[in-house]
């Protein structure tokens, strides 16, 4: 950390690198770490390699969309990123700079730049900036605490998920004396949909299927769907929560025809170890969450085979 | 403070009572103070109006349904009741037991026992348990840990409500030292529906209208829908919330038939001071919640006379 405070005190011009399909969390850390630069008196600048997504631009916050030419900066900052691979083209910003630094809560951190603050048990990079920015003698102001406010949120599901502890709770405590609207934040992060994801989920809902005594739902997607409301995938994430949700569930499916063959996404709600299922049809992942491809097959047949196996290891509980 | 500590250390046996249609708040409270106060050598009875709902059942905890017989407690204490209506018809152990005392979060308690303990804007009654137990001399475990925060969790809608200030997150902190799978009780309480509110759920959504360029998000309930998927009212609350997830919703309202006419619930979710409309229709409310009941008229005229007016004000913002 020593290196990292010593690297950036030592900087005049920084950019900021958030992760490929940016999220709350790496944008809103990036939002606050560009923030809490300008009040040391840097010139910092957020690249983003698309604009954000529609339903983030609440977030606010400045950004300059990479196009290739970029000035040499004396800091490169990359934040939330597991790897070099989430900075994509801006690999060439980073790989410029004369200092680089990683600020990420991924236990898969490759420590790609030249000082590395990784936070594997972290809820969120905002998380570890709660920590870090003070150490760094920056005094929290109510722009940087919203920032930071939407990054912790957004990354615990507004802290429904395990990976909240006591520490994220104190943090965000803190961050809560400042002056901003949390609740509307978690309304627009949680609790909004636009009109046509409202109706695609809707028709998802309606479409359920229910296997073993309500402990198997599932749910199958096509191109047509997606087509239908006009969405496209990436605005609807986690489509296998929706048969997740229904009570009694402790596996849920979502089937999706791919280029190479039916996917499979499997969540486990329960004991079981939705990974060994999984593995059977090629897959691989965690004990409550995995997935597959399976390459023969229509997908009826992809459908009914997993369906039975799922069922098989129900029943077998 | 001291007269409620006074009558509960002077006490033996102690009848507990959460509210009339109990929710997580008062269930959790009233489970973690009978515990508490079997921790302190008493002989605590929670005593409940009717059967908690199906999907509250995992909260777990001791209750008795009061069908009518009791004996003389030595205290009755009342959790997060605003007034003595709430304890139904259980106000007969309140009125014949020897001391009561009465711990609440409403800003409207109408302070009915002889100790009263009200924080009008602690976010939930397990808040104001957080910080009294520990004044009792309690030492909180597990079981205490996981009640409270079933109930702080639950009142703050898992800590996205306006509600929520640093005070509530630093006593859910220091809650979640302890042990107890608190993703899971998120999990059941705000990620879980069964399959058949799941479906109705999903035709309301499918069914939502639009108006004023998506300003204006409005849904028509019947009894024929709760008919159909044979779910009772109360087990769908706050159902306005559907059309009220849309993206770029200010005003959301939700129609539905009543013996006496039509009932019309507003939400805002912007500047829009929805309960002067609702004045406009005999209603009442607050800016952001309003209802009102219009007794003359079909639901069709009702609604396009409802839909108008939010149309107008929306136009002339």
């Amino acid at each position: 950390m020593e290196k990292l405070i010593e690297k950036i005190k030592s900087a005049n011009t920084i950019a900021v690198i958030p992760h490929i399909n940016a999220d709350p969390d790496t944008l809103g850390s990036c939002y606050a770490f560009c923030e809490a630069m300008r009040l040391m008196g840097k010139r910092a600048v957020c690249y983003v390699e698309e604009i954000p997504q529609q339903r983030f631009q609440f977030i606010g916050g400045e950004y300059t969309l990479y196009t290739g030419e970029v000035d040499v900066y004396d800091l490169c900052a990359s934040l939330d990123c597991g790897d070099m691979e989430r900075l994509g083209k801006r690999a060439e910003i980073f790989n410029s700079a004369h200092d680089t630094i990683n600020i990420d809560h991924h236990v898969t951190n490759t420590l790609f730049a030249q000082a590395n603050y990784v936070e594997g048990d972290a809820a969120a990079t905002g998380q570890i900036l709660c920590e870090f920015l003070p150490k760094l003698g920056i005094k929290i102001n109510d722009t940087i605490a919203r920032y930071l406010y939407i990054a912790i949120c957004s990354d615990t599901g507004c802290f429904k998920f395990s990976n909240v502890e006591s520490k994220t709770l104190r943090y965000t405590a803190d961050l809560l004396e400042y002056n901003f609207d949390h609740a509307e934040i978690a309304r627009l992060l949680f609790d909004t949909d636009s009109l046509s994801v409202t109706k695609f989920k809707a028709e998802l809902m309606g479409s359920i299927e229910s296997y073993a005594d309500g402990k198997l739902s599932v749910i199958e997607l096509s191109d047509e769907l997606y087509e239908k409301y006009g969405i496209p995938e990436s605005e609807v994430p986690n489509v296998v929560d929706i048969p997740r949700r229904v009570e009694g569930t402790e596996i849920a499916l979502c089937f999706k025809p791919k280029k190479d063959g039916i996917g499979v996404n499997f969540r486990s709600n329960s004991d079981v170890d939705v990974s060994k299922i999984s593995i059977k049809f090629g897959g691989g992942g965690h004990e409550r969450a995995a997935g597959c491809t399976v390459h023969e097959g229509t997908m009826q047949q992809v459908k009914r085979a997993v369906i039975d196996e799922c069922v098989r290891v129900l029943e077998n509980l």
